[in-house]
Parts: structure tokens; C-alpha cells; sequence
């Protein structure tokens, strides 16, 4: 940043903790999934737990679907959904209807949930608003396929989509067929729905339909218990990372305060942490709210968020064994303040605890760390290393 | 090099434009295929365009004609050709016709194109003599197939081969026929031509033979325009790297006095390629100089070219946009003075423009690279990083 003299956030910013723990420790650079390659927060968790996002992808909407506590079981296609104010030739007039609050999604969800879909399409549903506009549909039966294009028109101004078959299989076109006979039922439910005369007496947009996208299905991967024969748990917000946890077979550990925002009660997910650490192997802890500050461009809050990490994480130190406890440090990818997106570019991680070849990198930052002895590895080589330091691993070969 | 005071020629040269860069950018060493293996330099350079030579090479004859102006399609089969001296039993006395004149090799060629084979072959053909000696052959029709041996010997003194199908394919079959029966129809042509009987007169070996080796075909690639949504350009001299350049999609920019020699206009390259990149997002410039420095054993000259190049550079550097260009510095291959072949060690890199994560490098060389805020990259992850850094990556994941 050039207001802060050519360096990053992370490199201004006041972070005794991360510091001393890069003193401590071995530092290096990671990219996430390949140099270059911008991650998503999905395929970036994937892959730092040791999972290929390459090889187990399979979209958003089942990860995000699990983990705001929506059970999708392997077979099932699920979507992000969208309560969206549509006009009556069902051009969208607002795809958040003016970001509904979770009360009237709530009431809208109940109602949608009693809807019956003909008995010949042999499927059952789940859908569950999440935060605000956002909610979740899992479609469960037989013959299913995320092969299918979205209802969801992207912008205001377009009307809804038809879902289509985006492969030629029957599973795709019964699928399609599915989600539009629900998409229409749906919006028979949310037309004359009280909540929403009661929106329109007070001004507020109705919403009146749902936009679904993102089909996806759950990945078939192996926990991280078979895997490394360990007991993992997270500490996490966002229903993305949540979903992401849950596949791999983590034990999900809800934290009041905690919200995946700057305001989140960061000393709360903190001293979970800590509590988890006693009946857990392995323990993720996730802190959504630095990628928000650079999505929102606001460099001071990405410091300050920065400066509250590096007080929650000196309250971790104090408080684990550090003669039996490996700690790693790092990013799920780079968020820039100057694109307000996802880069491609390399993260910073530090590794702590007992027998890590300690290096000369003195400073937690982007540029100190790519000279530590880690130098560069990839997303999927992090787990591995950690279970290597922690004895867990097993050996190739003889 | 001992007479180098152990210093690598790049170490010994005087280079300030790429020191400069150096200092201002990140830097780095690349694999160009992996560590320790040698590369070709068309190996190294479809690595380097972001193509996994692994995955897509299949072989270096149809490259070349690609890049030689021979139109070359998907199924088509090319070879790499040489005019050749046989004596009346079809022993090769001199690979190289004595480096025929090109004005001598083209005569023949056109005879050669008027060569007709039999109907019942149903094949057509393009013949065209590149530099000297060099001509490329390219077989188009139905069902051929690139899994054919040579007709070269590779040394003098030995017959000429017959060519023959490597798998037990009718396609093989068929084109092992057609190739012989191409080079019988080509020997007819050559033995009596006015042009070897002129040759002989003047004292020099006859060009009455076509050896060809190297079956190809084109890889079957998306070009870089469909990879990245870049509109790319190439200013090269060898036929095999504007192969390369040309099945990327990229376009080639012709050259005067751009020779593929240590004699080779530098500053018109430079000129065309800051002209180029008026018009192209990407533009690649490509020099031989230094490898043909190295295939000859000529240290003085290797240093010599080194600091041309420099002057090239600083030309470029001097003329583009460094607000809003990003410029990458690095080679396709190490090519020893001591063994004066291609050899596998990593190459340096440095990359500059607006937000690279500059390092504390402020020499180009291979062990200061070494040194940088790249670290070890491979060859495959120079373009998606370069991309990532042009705003030109997608997201994989959400």
C-alpha cells in the first residue's frame, strides 16, 4: 500500500505475538492451491486440510449448505439460495430483498418448508435461511445430479432463469425438472404470504421468490480422522469454512460472538480454542473478519483486525503447552485492498512447536517469511508437514 | 567457469539494466520443467506459456514447421528434414548437403512440392526448406499417425533407414508407407537435378537426398487467448519457438536482421517488441543468442551477448509504461559452456510492476535469484503468477 510506505497491512501493522512466534518457529510462503492461482475460501480450506480441491471440488452450495447446519448426505444436490423481490413477469427487482431481516426469512423458511411436491418426483427437501437474504436448499432422492444451471439471473433488471439440464444424463433433467417444480411452488407460498403484506405496509420489498445457484453435491472424502487418525475440531463463523470442517469430519464448535465479521468476539473464539485443545488433536481456528476489511477496501480495519488477531492469539500462547503443541499460523488466501478480491498470490505461515527447524526470520510478514526454511510449498503439503511434526504420520514405503 | 573467477557468465557480465530490475522487482528460480531435468527448448517454453509439456508435447518436427510457416492441422504428421549427400547405395556422406546455400535448397524444394504419389495413397504434402540444410515435411490426410521411426541415420557413413510404424496401428502402418514412398519419389527428383549437377561442377557435395526425423503433431491446446483472455504476441527468430508461440495463438512479428544468431538485430527486437505492446497484452521476446554462445564453447562471446541483451532491455525499460506493465526476465533453459549442451539446473527469474512483493535481490544472477521472494518456482507457474499479477486470473472455488 502506498499509504502505508510500500508495505502490506500485515507488515504495519503492531503484532508481538505473530512476531515472537516467527522468532520461535519455521516461516515460509504457501499458495494455497498453485503459484498464481487465486483460491476460493472453500477450495483454499479443502486444500489446507489436505484434501485436493482439484480432485474433490464439487461447488459451494453443499459445502455452504452443511455447514449452516443443513445435513447433505452424499447423492444429495444442494444450492445457495437468495429471498429476492421479483415483479409479477418475475424480472428481479432486488436479489437481497432489501437484505430481508433473519426474522421474516425465518417465518418465509417455515412456510416454504411445508410446501409438497408431487409424490411422482420421488424427492424430499431441506431449506433453511441462513443470515439475512441467504438460505439453503438440499434436494435428497434417488437419481440426482448438480449438472444444472442456475434460476438466479446475477443482476436486478433480468428476469429468473428456467433451471436447465447441463448435461445430457436423465439424473440432470429430472433434477431441473425438480427444482423448477419447487421454484414455482415456492413462489406460490411467498406471493400472498402475510410476512410480505406486512413488508409492503411497511415499505419494504417483498420477498417474494427465491433464486437458487451453485448446484453442488458433497465431496467424497475421506475424514481427517481416517486420514491422520486424528480428532479435529473448528472454531469457526462462516457457514462456508463450517461445511468445509463437517466433510472433512470435524467436530463444529459454536462460539457466542462469534459472527465472521470485525465485531466478532474474537477472546471468545479464543478461549474455545483453548477448551477444545483438551479434548482435540487437531483444533482450526478461522477468523473470517480480515478478508472482510479487504473486500470492504478499509485499510485501518484490516490493521486493527490484524492487531485483535495478534492479542487473541498471545492469549493462545499463554495458555497451551508449548513443549507438546504445534501451532501454525496462516492465511486460506490473500484478500487485496486494492481489488477488493481473492489474488493468486502466496500467504505467510509459521510453524511452532517442538523440533521445527527454527530459522532467522525475525518479523511475521509476507516478505520476512518467503526468506524462512520453508521457503514455498503448496496448500496440500501443510497438513502432511504437521502431521509429520506431530508424530501422526505414517510411512511411504519401507 | 574457472577463467571466470567461479562465476557464471551472467554473474561476470556487466548488467545494469538487469540489475536494476533486479533491485526493483521480486526474484526468483525457475524449474523450467522440473528440478533436475533437462529441457528442450520447446519443452521449456510451452512449460513457460502455462502448457504441461508432460501432458501436451508430441514431438518437435511439427513445432518447427508450425513455426517455419508451414501450416500444420490437428492430424497432420510433420517431420524435420535435411538435404543430405548419399553415394549411389544410399550411404550418407554429408548430413548436411555441405549447409547448402538456401538459394540452392529452395530450387530444389519447388521441384520437390511437384512430386506427385499415388491417388490410392490419398495423402497431400508440404515440403519447404527453412535455413540452409533444414526443411520441414508436413503429411496431411486421413488416419496418419506420428509413431514412425527416421529415415536419418543421425551420423554419416551409415544407409539411410527405411521408416518404419513404432506400434502395430494401421496408422502407423499407412504412413511409414507414405513417408517411404515420398522419399523415393524426392531421391528420382534430386539425383539428376539441374541444381547438384551445377553443385557438382562447382565442387560441392550434391544435395541428392531428404533424410527426415521427428514425426510430430500439433498439441492439441487451447490458446493463450482462450486460457487467459489475453491477446498475445511473439517476437522471435527460430522456427522452433515461433512454432511454440504460433499453436498458442499468439501472433508472430516478423523481424529484420531478428537472425536467431549472436549476430542478430537486438535493438530492432526491442523496437518491435514496444511497438507490439501497443496493440498485445502479452508479448514475448525471445533471444538464441546466448544458447548458441554456450552450444559453441565461446565464453567471451556467451558475456558479450549477455550485456547486448542488456542494452536491449534497457531500451524496453526505458520506453514502456511501468505503472502498468509488468515485465518478467528469465530463460528457457541453461545451456553449460563446459558441456555445451542444455542441462537441467534452474534458471534465475525477476519480475517487476505495479504491487510485486519486492526483495531484498539487487543482482541478476543464478545465486542471487536463488535468494528471492519467488523462491523455486516451475516453469508451468510463471504464466498463471504473471496472470495473477495482471488481474487476468479466474477464481477457482468461491
Amino acid at each position: 500500500m502506498k499509504e502505508l510506505g510500500g508495505r502490506t497491512p500485515l507488515e504495519a501493522a503492531t503484532k508481538p505475538a505473530l512476531n515472537s512466534i516467527a522468532k520461535d518457529g519455521i516461516c515460509g510462503i504457501i499458495d494455497p492451491i498453485a503459484p498464481g492461482i487465486t483460491p476460493g475460501s472453500d477450495t483454499a480450506t479443502l486444500a489446507m486440510l489436505g484434501y485436493d480441491p482439484l480432485k474433490v471440488y464439487s461447488g459451494r452450495g453443499a459445502l455452504e449448505a452443511a455447514g449452516s447446519g443443513v445435513e447433505v448426505l452424499p447423492g444429495d444436490v444442494a444450492f445457495r439460495c437468495n429471498f429476492a423481490t421479483v415483479d409479477t413477469s418475475l424480472v428481479v427487482l432486488d436479489r437481497r430483498a432489501g437484505r430481508i431481516a433473519n426474522e421474516d426469512a425465518s417465518k418465509l423458511a417455515e412456510s416454504l418448508r411445508k410446501v409438497s411436491l408431487q409424490k411422482s418426483l420421488n424427492v424430499k427437501f431441506l431449506f433453511k435461511n441462513t443470515v439475512q437474504h441467504r438460505a439453503a436448499l438440499v434436494i435428497h432422492g434417488p437419481n440426482l445430479s448438480s449438472a444444472v444451471s442456475d434460476s438466479d439471473p446475477e443482476v436486478a433488471g433480468k428476469r429468473i432463469l428456467k433451471v436447465k439440464p447441463l448435461d445430457a444424463s436423465s439424473e440432470a433433467r429430472r433434477t431441473a425438472r425438480v427444482v423448477n417444480a419447487l421454484m414455482e411452488e415456492f413462489r406460490k407460498v411467498l406471493k400472498d404470504h402475510v410476512v410480505n403484506k406486512e413488508r409492503a405496509k411497511r415499505g419494504l420489498p417483498e420477498a417474494n421468490m427465491v433464486l437458487c445457484r451453485g448446484a453442488g453435491t458433497i465431496p467424497k472424502i475421506d475424514t481427517l480422522q481416517k486420514k491422520f487418525g486424528i480428532k479435529p475440531a473448528c472454531v469457526a463463523a462462516v457457514s462456508l469454512i463450517k461445511g468445509v470442517c463437517k466433510v472433512a469430519g470435524m467436530d463444529l464448535i459454536n462460539v457466542k460472538g462469534a459472527t465472521g465479521t470485525p465485531e466478532t468476539d474474537y477472546m471468545a473464539k479464543a478461549k474455545a480454542t483453548v477448551r477444545a485443545l483438551k479434548t482435540h488433536d487437531f483444533v482450526l481456528l478461522h477468523v473470517k473478519a480480515t478478508d472482510v476489511a479487504s473486500h470492504d477496501g478499509d485499510v485501518r480495519l484490516k490493521i486493527e483486525v490484524i492487531e485483535k488477531i495478534d492479542r487473541m492469539l498471545g492469549y493462545i500462547i499463554d495458555r497451551i503447552d508449548t513443549d507438546a503443541t504445534h501451532l501454525a499460523v496462516t492465511a486460506d488466501h490473500t484478500t487485496s485492498l486494492i481489488t477488493r478480491n481473492h489474488e493468486g498470490d502466496p500467504v505467510p505461515v509459521v510453524i511452532t512447536g517442538p523440533y521445527v527447524r527454527r530459522d532467522q526470520v525475525v518479523e511475521f510478514g509476507e516478505r520476512t517469511c518467503a526468506e524462512g526454511g520453508l521457503n514455498r510449498i503448496r496448500g496440500l503439503n501443510l497438513m502432511p508437514i504437521l502431521m509429520n511434526l506431530t508424530g501422526k504420520a505414517k510411512k511411504f514405503g519401507a
